[in-house]
């Protein structure tokens, strides 16, 4: 089955998965900090890439009960996450950095890192369920803190990196990527509770969060971004206040 | 006994007791971030508002090495807090909150939520003792925090909804709710130790602190709020630098 | 071996080390909070001097995924951080601080700390390596950590007593301290590996980790600060762009 490849995929070229993620991680903190931040401050930018890199786990680990260092206890990984680190910020002639930015490299290494991030969500998942087999919340909310793991530690990233912004975080303005997982995290959970109505697979669900998940990513990076998830917003805004808002807004406090 | 019936009161009416405290964590972040950032953000509104529902054993947990997520490890108590969440912010006319907001209906939730306090500080010294059998000082700690977690967690709380007050903390400027706390779980630890001088027994110990607690808390709700640890205040002050403060003010730095 | 006796040291007179720890962190925290915060704030200011007091195992033991009060096992250790506390911030006539700021006290209160800095390093490097055996960067930052904790530790010890300053931290100015426990981190790891050039021995590399420790501390203290590790921070510049900068600033983003 070609979903069981792309469930099994990083078992064979995992480090140049690895790399697609740390890379992806370095490009979203070097727009961050900037480039003359990261000559002044070189242990920062680095500790700062190293939580976005590791995020996922970074995050779920105290929520599980596992030691937050958990998050990077290959020192292979560590070493590669480090390597890419290097070479996006301090490569010489910032040849790296240009070659990654074009997009005949930057669209097959954000089709990778899609891929990844629905394993990252099941695996996520996975985890959870170790700890809390009965607490299905839970495995979606990990699933989804794995899924996007380097937004939703962007506040801390920041400020590794002297800046803060509490104002700006992803619970505060959920991305089109987080949607994504939360979507793909609770129907997940429903196929492995079982709850999956019938001509749907497993195997059809796993394809079709990957396509989803790419097809997301590129309108982004090639035209406009589009958000298929528009209708839940829609629903969770009826659901609080939208459908009734007028007689509310009196008691305003 | 009517103290062990205090003591063990919510096994029967557990549900209610829970209701009772997630009403009151619900009204306060009402309070603390106002309607409408309730409905722009309903996601950060329900974050908040469980981290308010959920915050001693949130707090407790990793300072004795346990998942944070072992807060809300009962699936049944987190659908009751977004159930309660979801009444308090978003009820068609907003009639639960008109509702619960009439003193017929809060006094009586906040003299259950003051019963559930007493309840909540014996558990964490208890749940501290296990881990840390010999250290009084912890349990006294974790029983504070368990017993007042809403308050403590507020700065983590105000975060989740954008808003940062390094300045307003529970550390910074201690509630008579929280000192209340600080007295019983001295005293509970003294019992537990034997330290009790005699003619008091556990059981009218505990008697006096749900009182206590629930005089101090209604004559807020209803009058002026009493301070009955005033005097712990000016022992405090008085060991603090109170009694020479005359001659110690030169050497000021 | 004079060695074996410096890293057996605390041993036998364990008080005393640690009040000479306690009482830099206490005039730290002084120093930072001002005496009239004490004054108005002695629960907070106590607060902010526990967290620089046990800071080291306060940061690491997360990391490890041990309990955060497992930094202040001992009742007996927070009782004597308690009692330098007290005598630091409110002692009649403040004699206490005027004594430990006497450069008769207080050079061999730093020479004491150092030696028991060397020690704490050491201790951090052991304590990891009980978690992750494998990973000796792991190891090395634990090390750094536990050597320097109250530098690492202190945003958090500021936000205690209602301060922020995100632009103020450690990782963003390496202080010498923290240079010095890095390099004797590595050294050390690279000791236990079986790593070190044969005339150089185990305990020589101890002995000139607590001389340089004490050197540069002095320095610092009696005339201008010394920094050994200079030459690093060249090597670290090059390495991040310092070679081929001019190419570089043209991409600045």
């Amino acid at each position: 089955m070609f979903a069981d490849t792309l469930k099994s995929m990083p078992t064979d070229w995992a480090p140049w998965f690895d790399v697609c993620h740390f890379l992806l991680a370095a490009l979203a903190v070097r727009k961050e900090v900037g480039l003359s931040f990261s000559r002044s401050n070189p242990l920062a930018t680095w500790l700062a890439t190293m939580t976005a890199s590791f995020a996922g786990s970074m995050v779920a680990n105290p929520l599980l009960g596992k030691p937050i260092f958990g998050a990077i206890s290959s020192e292979y990984n560590l070493g590669l996450a480090t390597l890419v680190f290097w070479a996006v910020f301090y490569s010489p002639g910032d040849i790296v950095y240009t070659l990654v930015k074009n997009p005949a490299l930057y669209v097959p290494i954000c089709v990778v890192k899609e891929i990844y991030r629905a394993k990252k969500t099941l695996g996520g998942i996975n985890d959870a369920k170790k700890v809390y087999p009965e607490h299905e919340l839970i495995q979606i909310v990990v699933g989804v803190i794995k899924g996007n793991g380097s937004a939703f530690i962007k506040p801390f990233t920041r400020l590794v990196a002297g800046q803060w912004s509490p104002n700006k975080s992803e619970i505060l303005k959920f991305s089109v990527t987080s949607k994504g997982c939360l979507v793909a995290a609770i129907l997940l959970v429903l196929d492995a509770s079982g709850y999956l109505i019938p001509p749907v697979t497993g195997d059809m669900l796993y394809l079709g969060i990957v396509t989803t998940f790419i097809m997301t990513k590129l309108s982004g990076v090639l035209a406009e971004q589009i958000d298929p998830y528009a209708p839940l917003d829609i629903v969770v805004r009826a659901a609080t206040g939208g459908l009734w808002d007028g007689e509310v807004n009196e008691h305003s406090d």
